[in-house]
């Protein structure tokens, strides 16, 4: 296994990447993808929380140039510590640099742990969202965060037409924004929780279970409503610059889903 | 394109695959998978159904030859006409025959469309369930059939404990058997359907959606109880030699699953 | 089971969905998604194919209105029955028309499978492609056909720095285009397998694998290669007003993927 | 949402859970599943790991007992710190006693990063690998580790017969074990590596990319050769007392994958 060969001895081997290309054809994006890499991130309760990312990593690539070299891109992203936006702003620098690019481009997906406390007892637990992180330095360095809320949402034409009961289920709001100032990943999801019938947890007891099954019972919402009162509280966010908030249910009647999307400036 | 070369010009090609094995181990399964293919089924309203299956196909081999021949499984696989037992066996005989083997072993995963009538307005419609068939023929042929049904479940203590409401959820009821002769992936789903709060259906229209809400509430289930209540149902079902049936709901009020499992000839 | 109601006597049930909404937020797409459904296409090579599809069904919702009718997306696929464009068009006028939306949108996941001829014995074989069809009507029809090939792919490094081989590997070439005329998936496969280093096929015997592997051999391809050999024949079809071409392989000596991206108009 | 009731002022809410049940079936497994959790786990290298698990936890349920309590679960599974086999023991135990059950039983997802080292420039980098650990106690802790490693496989066929190159892909060595002592995951990816025509990398440079196109050429191992060279390995570790090796290798000329499989005391 040793067969670690001394920089001098090693022979000179031809760089086919750098070839000049003459079909004339500019990428938009050459790089890596579907990397998994352990990230460290900031947390708003704990200050540091450990998760594994799925990443991918670009440039673009001029028209006259054959190829771009791939091994570059895992050593930018070895250089990464803690995740902050100044951290990644730095990792699409160096790809710029090192790959002799105009732009660089990163996507980050990783579950992000959040704390959750039980409406009655109180009793904390950590539950999962999964994030998208999508970033791209040219002249400018522009992000999108994205965030992937488990809420429960409960039917009010079920609630309305029904002698008793209503169908309810578990649905998934997902918030992307563009913002000009940080909004914790903790931020959006409570907005996330604010247009649910009612937040889903990782541990309740029973005084928890009869509080939020009343409690959706008390606030049904289709899923144009959710994605409305979503809509509201990131408007009203004066960080957040465009928005796009998508719910989608798991319907418990149904073997598909009911979907609702709103999008700021559509139209 | 036209390379087409006349079987009695092309060289003569070594066949590595036949080469003897000194490493002194058999292997109990070697074959091919992930492979999608359309497949034709019997159904028992229509006749004939169109899916598209993955298809896993393997034979074991003896500690003394270095490989298989995988070209084979595929043209063996391309004789199979209409699904139905004899067929599937036909295809283990020819896998066995072609690839000189002991035993032959297939496994289709398939999404299966059965009819359901909605309770209140009589209208029909398709839904889709999960299927798998894993085959083997060594002396003897033999099969296990896997159906994955969608129902909802309400829980009872949710019912029980609060004021009003209750949550509820889509979950998987997921039958596995062994049959003593022909079983209809229908039959299957209407055990899977007694043991739910309410069957799911692909279309309802407000009365349809009033009705299942209401039975739903009528009968809470913990995956416990819709468990059993269908093991009820394989066990009394004298053509059924072994089951195993687990439901697996997911939460409205977690971001997390729960479920049973009840084997027959367990412990 | 049979608690089908005529019609006359069932009770009058509100309809909650119609009701007015004062969020003043209009929505950008509600429907229906992760629908499975059988679907039968058009296929150049036998007329007719039976697949199964995951479809998306969604229209605009205007600011004053509280939600739309599900049930009437399910109603408005029934009605489809071969697909083609002028078929899908009607599926979305009707969506407009039931729901009373100034635009409907479809989305179809599907395989689809193609006849792959090996290239010296001259056996067929079928092989599974992704496709995704999107569409669009307000005023007018739009729609986006991507179609996912798999394909071979071989590094020019690889095969220039060593003294022998050359790592290659199975890749994804994905096309996505816009045409102002009917465009078969088959010539986009042809395109794709235009841009590897060789085609995939499902049946190769050993002449035929003796000759892929030199193929690849002697037509090394970066992904940057592939995608741009793609773009030259996507850039040469005057029916195709737009397209994007992404070709991503599982690199054989890594555990992540390598890609790259061409699209029309870009920058 | 400061709701939180002293434990003195809540109502008593009847436990459903606990009524009895006169079905007369006692239930394999009960318990919950699809929970995301974050873990820290041993490393052989860095002392510690964080990582990101699916989990799965549940009990048997004996007939005459209704239900179990799902949120004890979640209890029981706080209280792990660091991963290791004592630790894991003792969420058994906890289970068992809380939740009055015969058996307890665990299932870990996560993905697990090694250390590698470029065979040439000698630089390193994380790979990641997926790991399942399953256990049981009831009587007794038993405990099943299972390691999927990424390697390179080239077809010794392809080899044969070209007059050069030799088509080659990324495949999957799966090593499930019992043992009667610790292993560490890194000791079988090595074992995997061993039957690998070449590992497989995050990061190499030029002359890493020649060392590992040379040696997977001179390599050539089919899926059935590289399944034996692990299993020689399994066999001569004393500490593992049950073994089932499968190498799946997504074949580059195919849009299959082709597989073989030993396990020990097979026949």
């Amino acid at each position: 296994m040793n067969t670690k060969v001394p920089e001098e001895k090693r022979e000179l081997l031809k760089d086919v990447q750098s070839e000049q290309d003459s079909r004339n054809i500019p990428l938009k994006h050459v790089g890596i993808t579907d990397l998994r890499w352990p990230l460290v991130l900031r947390d708003r309760q704990k200050g540091e929380q450990h998760t594994v990312a799925k990443v991918s990593l670009a440039v673009d690539l001029p028209k006259d140039l054959r190829g771009t070299h791939m091994s570059r891109f895992v050593q930018c992203l070895q250089k990464l510590d803690i995740v902050n936006l100044s951290a990644l702003e730095e990792v699409l620098d160096d790809l710029k640099e090192s790959l002799l690019a105009d732009r660089a481009f990163m996507k980050l997906e990783f579950p992000y742990f959040i704390q959750k406390t039980a409406p009655v007892t109180g009793l904390t637990s950590v539950m999962d969202l999964n994030c998208i992180y999508t970033m791209e330095k040219g002249e400018q360095f522009t992000q999108k965060v994205e965030v992937q809320v488990p809420i429960q949402t409960l039917c009010p034409c079920s609630k309305e037409i029904s002698t008793y009961g209503a169908h309810n289920q578990r649905a998934i709001a997902c918030l992307e924004i563009e913002a000009n100032e940080f909004v914790w990943i903790e931020e959006l999801a409570e907005m996330a929780d604010a247009g649910a019938s009612a937040p889903v947890y990782s541990l309740l007891k029973r005084p928890d279970e009869k509080y939020v099954t009343e409690e959706a019972y008390d606030n049904p919402r289709f899923v144009e409503d959710a994605v409305r009162e979503i809509a509201l509280r990131l408007e009203a966010d004066l960080r957040i610059t465009w928005y796009r908030a998508t719910v989608k249910s798991f319907e418990s009647i149904h073997n598909h889903s009911a979907f609702a999307c709103v999008e700021k400036g559509w139209k």
